[in-house]
């Protein structure tokens, strides 16, 4: 639970950012080199790189290394984890807004 | 664009981290005051007012004071937002695996 809560952090840390999320938006598209993925960001190299290095320690993005060619590509799995958690407290909330019409209805 | 970009990066900003997590989880069930969002958290009352400032900034939650008793509310649209960019995402990377399925099959 604890590890779960702590890759949540992470995972929404990740999303939290507006470069990482085009990363993420690009890669939903197929996998890409860091070169493709750096060339619609206004930044220096080092600089994707570190915000590759943080999608890829929340686990939502994994990279590849072929000679000097680093391609990266999108993990669902954890993209999975952070919707459903979010998709999980809003069912809640409808839940219970839902029962709160029946009991007003009823009464 | 921009304003949405910046309420994304507020709202997973506010997600990433376990106890601004458990305030929602705990008003995903229902409007609770500040002294109630506490209780389950091992933290002084101007942290867990710190907290319910970041959730507030981000849309996620509102308040109400009446009288001396603040009483807080989950914002379901702002969680519908969050949930829907991820959603998009992991839509688009499955579209693409299913175009390649086909490709490779037809192949």
């Amino acid at each position: 639970m604890l590890n779960h809560s702590l890759s949540l952090d992470l995972m929404y840390a990740a999303l939290a950012d507006g470069s990482r999320r085009s990363m993420v938006e690009r890669l939903s598209r197929g996998p890409a080199t860091v070169k493709q993925l750096a060339e619609p960001l206004v930044m220096s190299l080092p600089a994707v790189m570190q915000h590759l290095r943080v999608l890829e320690e929340s686990g939502i993005v994994r990279s590849q290394k072929t000679g000097r060619v680093r391609t990266c590509y999108l993990e669902p799995v954890a993209l999975d984890a952070a919707e459903q958690w979010i998709a999980e407290r809003r069912a809640g909330w409808l839940s219970r807004l839902d029962r709160l019409g029946d009991f007003l209805e009823e009464s």
